[in-house]
């Protein structure tokens, strides 16, 4: 069977090649429909994933249905935008050629890139199965079966060293997502696992957040980090700050100040960008990010922009970096439709500006910490801000309403609906000979 | 680390070991949980599964985490009841042993075994990686990632043959499984994916619904059967019975009648009882189920019952078994748990008696067909007994109530909630040299 992906409308029309249908895809996707172009939205998933939801998924208070839609339906009423699951092998800015993994290489007239990032181990892949970090689905699954199987295998084992081992949970990197992992590990164990076993007490898993660099969520008002800090502790979470790993064993997390023996260490140290950007032949930085121009396209090549956690954009030389966030990518890609709009019109391209609504990190039950313009927001009212935000963001409105349903049954009975470990035991059974 | 899966408690009082999670032995470990007994239950996975509402899930109507409910949340209530997550390899009625893949055997006073069944494809084993049966979450997202893959391929390939088999959808067997999973994919292709799709018509999809016997539903009553195809037919399933498959082969099935060229094939059209009962050394009827005794016992060992859809039960000779469904299971696990309370207060065990609460088979969008004793339901009634029924049944009040919001959703919008293809596809990004 040959996949013909480039299938040719020959409309004459533009045609918009879209890589990746996460924030910044979808959004430019959506923006483009309004113009004279033909657009083709290439992903290697069928849905579009809410990750700012992710670390429920992984730490069991919701279902991977529940913050993932299907791209195609978010699409459907644009008829001049193709999706096509596919993977996207290699770029040729010189042919504007896209090359997938099957069928036809694509011709594009400009091309969006919103690939995203992937975890960096920092040059130490072999570190990924050890600690698995989490940006899709699956990793989220992983990580949901991996801490669900050591309490199960705690309840099953007598050896003490064996099971304090099961039993202690490291989650390196205390950005929003490591500290939002780390708030939700200690609530799982207190609450929803305290009365389910008979030979361990949940309660007595160790939960420990290690970070680098000299206080959790760098990115936040350092007042916002100290509570968030005191939070984690009150909700027994162990912090450690300025505290660098230096190795990673099965089993066991190494730093400097000594050995943590844990079977289930978590990665949320830091992002690398798509390695499709490599082909693009500009200059990358340190996490892999295309360098872009002020109007998101890349140096040379103005049809070719970078949207998202993969772009590195500044608005001036030595400002910080437009973070890797959801609002970000979704500005950057109505940003791309606005400039190859500006384009069909003969108008000079607009350059992107990013408008910040501020940074919200969970840390568990009616706690949050949330940074507004000059606004500081703590405890119950930054949870709650957090919640509206969220499930106004989440695609699909099923969705919201199963969401928004979940957390009150949750917050009322302290329960998490999704405990579930998935991929199956194989079965070993033999039968007795005749 | 070693496993301690017979962490004995030396209380004395009889050990009774359950192996299965599904309907009858979660029903038998709360029926004993007030005996002065001991319980261990072990199942493989750490779930409770709804199995009825399993082709929901392959059909992408409901998320894995809505129809199960961990197995430990269901029994904590229990002291007396532990819960270990593990898979019985092998049984040794003599010495009252079972051995696990991993940690010490289990030694039992009584041994209640449910671990129901998987499908059988006649001695054709090799037929399962392209017919899958539909028994657990697992083959539920195998089966709906084939289905939503085959017509994303459909909508990148030009090739009309290559198109054609990508959009033919064949169910083999027309029992309640076969029917369900049937009209659910007619539907799905002609409401959720109408309109998402550009090179293809989603609507001019096949399903054939293949029966070797003379009817559908054989075990129901022959009006009912009637009115079942019917309904599928107007729902668009070509339903062929009287027709045996001869061969599988990639991209077709084989018949007498002909090839039906078929890149999506799903098997519901026989069922094995767990090789584990091999180990009984009692014998077996076709499907693999044990023979049991008035009782629930096996032959020559009272303490060892069989229960669900590993038991070949019969009130008399000659009369039909009782059939493999979820009230039958229920009812046995309660059966075993009344007996050996009879054995602990010295009376004579009581036989088991089936009540018999009906059959609902649901075909589709307020579609279905029920009889209960002498009634006969069809339509929008049998289809909201059907509803109410299984939401009543299903474990864990959230879950209850999401799949009610869920249906309601589906029912008013036509959508389907999780439409998700979840195992990623592998990277194969390669990088230039530099």
């Amino acid at each position: 069977m040959t996949l013909d992906s480039a299938t040719p409308r020959n409309s004459g029309r533009p045609r918009v090649v879209i890589v990746g249908g996460g924030f910044a895809g979808l959004e430019a996707a959506k923006a483009l429909a309004r113009l004279p172009v033909d657009v083709l939205l290439i992903d290697r998933s069928n849905h579009h994933l809410f990750q700012p939801l992710l670390y429920q998924v992984a730490t069991s208070a919701l279902s991977p249905g529940e913050i993932a839609h299907p791209v195609r339906a978010s699409l459907r009423r644009h008829p001049n935008v193709d999706v096509h699951l596919g993977e996207i092998t290699r770029i040729d800015p010189e042919t504007r050629t896209a090359h997938l993994a099957e069928g036809e290489p694509v011709r594009y007239d400009y091309l969006l890139l919103a690939p995203g990032a992937r975890h960096s181990y920092f040059g130490r892949p072999e570190w990924e199965a050890l600690a698995p970090g989490l940006k899709s689905l699956e990793d989220a699954l992983e990580i949901r079966r991996r801490v669900l199987t050591a309490f199960e295998l705690a309840e099953r084992t007598a050896d003490q060293r064996a099971r304090s081992r099961l039993l202690t949970f490291v989650v390196i990197g205390a950005g929003p997502t490591g500290v939002e992992l780390a708030g939700a590990l200690a609530e799982m164990r207190d609450y929803a696992l305290r009365r389910d076993f008979r030979h361990i007490d949940p309660a007595s898993a160790r939960v420990v957040l290690i970070e680098a660099g000299n206080r959790i969520l760098p990115t936040y008002p350092a007042s916002l980090s100290r509570c968030a800090r005191q939070t984690l502790s009150r909700l027994g979470v162990e912090v450690r700050t300025g505290v660098r790993v230096t190795g990673l064993e099965p089993g066991a997390v190494i730093t400097p100040e000594g050995l943590i023996g844990s079977n289930t260490v978590l990665w949320a140290a830091g992002n690398m960008a798509s390695p499709l950007l490599a082909w693009l032949g500009v200059p990358l930085d340190r996490a892999g990010r295309a360098i872009v121009e002020p109007d998101c396209s890349i140096p040379g090549h103005p049809e070719v922009f970078v949207l998202g956690d993969a772009a590195a954009y500044t608005h001036h030389p030595g400002l910080p970096l437009v973070p890797g966030v959801a609002p970000a990518a979704n500005q950057m890609g109505r940003h791309a439709a606005a400039v190859i709009a500006a384009d069909l019109r003969g108008k000079p391209r607009p350059a992107f500006r990013y408008f910040d609504k501020g940074q919200l990190a969970v840390i568990g039950r009616g706690q949050a910490v949330a940074s507004v313009g000059p606004l500081r927001l703590t405890g119950f009212t930054a949870w709650l801000t957090w919640a509206l935000v969220h499930v106004l963001y989440l695609v699909g409105f099923a969705n919201r309403a199963v969401v928004l349903f979940r957390w009150a049954w949750s917050y009322f009975t302290f329960e998490r609906g999704s405990r579930l470990i998935t991929r199956e035991w194989r079965p070993q059974i033999s039968v007795p000979a005749e």
